[in-house]
């Protein structure tokens, strides 16, 4: 093969991963359209049992062709941190708000608006949803400092419930570095009232020695040497 | 109306209930399925864009009837704790394994068995969703001392790595009542290994005062007296 030929197939290849990953983003757009107007609806019994077959239809052939425990998504790029199925910020997660988590200088800056699929106490959001959510951030601020890790630790205090349909803002930053042990402190608030700390929380995220990797992930089909958290 | 009649009429309202709620556990079922199939699946790049289709079809009737955030679905039972919708124990809910919790004697035991698309870390449970889970049996021990109450701290330590598509076992107790002020402690395990911990934590849970509760509540419809955490 010449070197031109070897380019057009490289760039073949690219190009049916990125139509992928855009077929999976929508996949969970849909997914997470579904969700919300399954927990929203009103409409009638027969409705809902119409809709439980149509979903099924629709469910089996993706269920023809599945991966198992120990093999990540051929979408995925572990190494480049790109996981599709994230249950916080997977753009093909059901599950995921989605969180969108950027960087500003030191600060760990994340938005999401989380649907009536993840209420807790009547028009508020589960507190366990809170804390996931801060599980992320914290995880994302420690492996943006260069630290990544898994989490040992994460103690979350509610001091106002979070509404849900409302437009948030969460942050995250590392105050301490200690040896492989880093300690992030983070928050909610309303994206309207950033001042006001609705859930605080600090974690602490240990990086895996290398033998701890192994033994954790050696079963993980072409995993990468990363070890960040979730 | 004559009191037979009436009754037969209350009977006909009790039925139509009940059919409602089976058919929300089906949509539940079939939703999880869906969820499962889509996160672990390797089918084709048209097959995800067929079924976004599908999905995005089977979703248009259920939004056309929506409650919106203030309020409860018609269905639920706020009063007698039942909440199909809850994000980690409701039989209706996409996000829900889901839980089940039972009570034995003194100790609060739950079970569950965690699927792809709760995934952190590769081939193990997001911390997160521990959290979440640990936050729902510490609330549901709490509610069943006759405690009910909100989440105020929720502190988790993660010991070793939760593993999905593995039958869990979870437990929570009341440590400390002092008023309004609960505290609970709770761990994960695998039901295999029950005496192995992987995830621990305690929580505190303080009952809302009648004038906290109007504060937070006042705008649900038809709402309860129930102060019942999420």
């Amino acid at each position: 093969m010449t070197d031109s030929e070897n380019g057009r197939r490289l760039h073949a290849v690219d190009d049916a991963l990125l139509r992928r990953r855009e077929a999976i983003s929508d996949l969970g757009d849909a997914l997470r359209l579904l969700i919300e107007h399954a927990t929203a609806t009103e409409a009638p019994t027969e409705e809902l049992r119409r809709a439980a077959e149509r979903i099924r239809q629709a469910a089996a052939p993706l269920g023809e062709r599945a991966r198992g425990r120990h093999e990540p998504p051929s979408a995925d790029d572990m190494r480049a941190g790109v996981r599709l199925y994230n249950p916080v910020t997977g753009a093909g997660s059901a599950f995921a708000p989605p969180l969108e988590i950027h960087q500003e200088g030191e600060i760990t800056v994340g938005a999401c608006t989380l649907g009536l699929a993840f209420e807790g106490p009547p028009s508020y959001a589960h507190g366990g949803v809170s804390a996931m959510l801060l599980d992320q951030m914290l995880g994302y601020a420690a492996g943006a400092s260069g630290n990544p890790g898994m989490t040992v630790r994460l103690d979350t205090g509610y001091r106002r419930p979070v509404p849900l349909l409302t437009p948030l803002r969460l942050t995250a930053e590392v105050v301490d570095v200690d040896g492989r042990r880093v300690t992030v402190a983070g928050s909610i608030a309303t994206a309207a009232e950033p001042g006001e700390i609705l859930v605080a929380a600090t974690g602490v995220f240990v990086g895996l020695r290398a033998e701890q990797a192994r033994r954790l992930f050696g079963a993980i089909a072409g995993r990468g040497e990363e070890s960040r958290a979730g």
